[in-house]
């Protein structure tokens, strides 16, 4: 299997996903809330249904972890990582700026990923070593001299647990403007070099692994607070930067907003 | 003059914003900060140029107040209120959740209003005495029958002056969740029966004046924090309710917060 045959496959899944979740979009639907409080719906369902039907067809031997369905082959060296819907709460809230989220990793480790958002039909792919592409257009993180210049986004102050949304409060202070909301859209946004910096805390993997081969194949970086990978084991911190060589700047705004906190 | 007429001239003078903002969205542009470190672009002036050429020639007695051109027979008993981007900050950031906001007041009183996101290419508009239309088609809000089955929105914590996210920490506790970013996206999915609140605070005029008609014309309420109806001298905090029958609720949630605060 090479990887542009993965690469394709993964386009059809993002395919499938988009015709699952469209239906759903302003529509009424069922919702249901999980023991920790996130919410799940129909459209969720059958989007990660609809792909896992694809991945069991043509890559019967491969693992699947969804975050809807769990996992199956988890031990195998190659394991499809999915999110049908990451920002359940803003595709429930009607905003197309929520995302399906698919991800191959082999040995661990993310080669592939693609964000895909089927409202307003936009797709970000990336692969190791390849170029990411936006709607099948290259594109590239910018450049951010400095951290004053820089636009950071995060999701939701609610997602920051103690003492974490202090240290983010440090970071944004140092930065030109924070904007909020946005799920895995802020990534692409990375990518494409219209954001600088995201930063967020409590993400699991199904959030995390598309994301990786999105940004860095842009030209950005992925790593936890600690500027170490991210890997399966990583704790849910994570930051992505369009340009690298801030990470200084931003560990150390982070760690000085932990610091002062105690 | 009907108010069908001024409608159609709405918008008409949507459409033309929209056109002069879509080449900047995503591209180079220039940025200027001003006293108040908010953001305004080229996007911004062209767009509210191209409205004022418009209104000059159509309604040459009428007063405009605009963001970015201040006022001109402000006196006059109708006035057009111009946010050319509302949501400058999501603009830059390559969002498509921003929006240009039109509003004529007659006697300082919004009759007519606007909300136009020109890249997803959705429309809000309401009149007094009409329904609100989502490109073409009626809209109306929800029911919410309590406080914890609601969806909450905002734009962004650090929006609220202390003690007021005080007071909207509060709130957000009592809600089923809350969505960040959007600004008056927000408001018009308020009326598309999507969101069931929006609580912001620091709002302008021209933040406030299109957003009226649109949400209470698709059967909500916009209000103050004390419940009072909106006027050109409110303190800019601002209420949208999909469901008027929460306002007891959303007032008292607010004011617990405030009170525990002190």
């Amino acid at each position: 299997m090479s990887l542009s045959d993965d690469l394709a496959l993964a386009h059809a899944l993002a395919d499938a996903a988009g015709a699952a979740i469209r239906p759903f979009f302003r529509a009424r639907f069922d919702t249901d809330y999980k023991a920790d409080t996130s919410p799940v719906t129909e459209a969720d369902r059958a989007a990660e249904a609809a792909i896992r039907a694809i991945l069991e067809r043509e890559r019967p031997a491969d693992g699947i972890i969804g975050e809807e369905y769990g996992a199956v082959r988890e031990e195998a060296e190659r394991v499809w990582i999915l999110d049908p819907i990451d920002g359940t709460k803003s595709f429930i809230a009607g905003r197309p700026i929520f995302g399906s989220l698919i991800a191959l990793t082999t040995g661990g480790w993310p080669v592939l990923g693609i964000i895909d958002q089927p409202i307003a039909k936009e797709r970000w792919a990336g692969a190791a070593g390849q170029a990411t592409t936006h709607n099948g257009h290259v594109v590239k993180t910018r450049a951010c001299r400095e951290l004053s210049q820089a636009i950071l986004a995060s999701t939701g102050p609610q997602y920051f647990p103690h003492p974490t949304g202090e240290a983010f409060a440090h970071l944004a202070r140092d930065c030109r403007d924070t904007v909020w909301g946005g799920d895995c859209y802020n990534y692409g946004l990375v990518a494409s070099g219209h954001i600088d910096i995201v930063v967020e805390a409590g993400l699991k993997l199904h959030d995390i692994a598309a994301l990786v081969p999105v940004v860095e194949g842009a030209g950005g970086r992925m790593c936890d607070w600690q500027g170490d990978p991210l890997t399966d084991t990583s704790d849910g911190k994570v930051i992505a930067l369009g340009d690298p060589a801030r990470l200084d700047d931003v560990l150390e705004a982070l760690h000085e907003g932990h610091h002062h906190h105690h």
